[in-house]
């Protein structure tokens, strides 16, 4: 297993991490398999989604604002971040990219995402390689 | 592949199932690699999410049924739990936990959680580990 | 790495892509591991749900929509399909099965869909199987 650092800088926020995940598959020594990235946190998510136009994940963080307020007064939790906890769950703690010739498999147009949803934090991702 | 039964008691309930994976884990005997936890019903799912607070998975209820009601006229499945066939893909079905020396390297404060959404009912989940 | 073709014909539309991944697996010779779906589009999506019933995929279609209108003058996207990026992270680029004997295992109901949610289009799907 291999864990990488992810320092975030604002409260809610789409960090492009394939770098990073690159980087752990090369350390890996992978040439064939699939790779599992996992984010230990529970107020934070992970998601693979547009690299070219940063208004996509911009929008994507106003529509899941929209959907999930952060103040409700029927929440229950007393750290008041549920709303964090919610996102995090909608968008996934973990997941996973085919690896060939020791090369992350992506679409033209994707990146991985590491999704803050209760920043900023320094936070952990880890990353595990099975080859075939 | 290993089966754990897992009952639930509630028509919507998140069973924290950490303790169940990690029997299927110990059984596998992979000491380093990724077990795949699948959910093999459509009207329930699985999240890792906080396991100290209960009030958070019991916010996590109220965020779905606030977005998916129950009742809708628009509608069109017979069987009336068309808004749990919607909470379990929005959870997802399956997830992944990396494991090394034999132990679920889970975050401090994630447990594993199955999502009922139409119970109480007799599920099951399936286990995969495997090893690097 | 095994590489096959989803053509989609409407513009929101689940399609039922069970008997493609099973080709796949048997392609791969691998008698017992997971396998990994991956989508390599950033509007299409896929999940497992039920595949009795058509009308709980229509109702799929129908809540997102619902909850993630398509016009939104909040939207930023200058390609006007801010709406299908989010979708598709809701219901997440990949997924996984457990293979035993050759054969997917998968629940009495389940199928797997590609979610498409900007189409018409020519898609693809990524699989790859890893045995233990």
């Amino acid at each position: 297993m291999i864990t990488k650092s992810v320092p975030t800088s604002k409260h809610s926020q789409f960090v492009n991490i394939t770098p990073l995940v690159g980087e752990a598959v090369s350390e890996s020594g992978v040439q064939s398999g699939v790779a599992t990235i996992f984010v230990s946190h529970t107020t934070a998510g992970i998601t693979i989604n547009e690299n070219a136009d940063p208004d996509v994940t911009r929008d994507l963080l106003y529509i899941l604002e929209r959907m999930i307020p952060w103040d409700d007064p029927d929440y229950h939790h007393n750290e008041g971040n549920t709303a964090a906890h919610m996102k995090a769950s909608l968008m996934g703690n973990s997941t996973q990219v085919i690896i060939e010739q020791g090369q992350m498999q992506l679409g033209t147009w994707q990146g991985i995402y590491f999704c803050e949803f209760d920043g900023p934090r320094q936070r952990k991702i880890r990353i595990k390689v099975l080859g075939e």
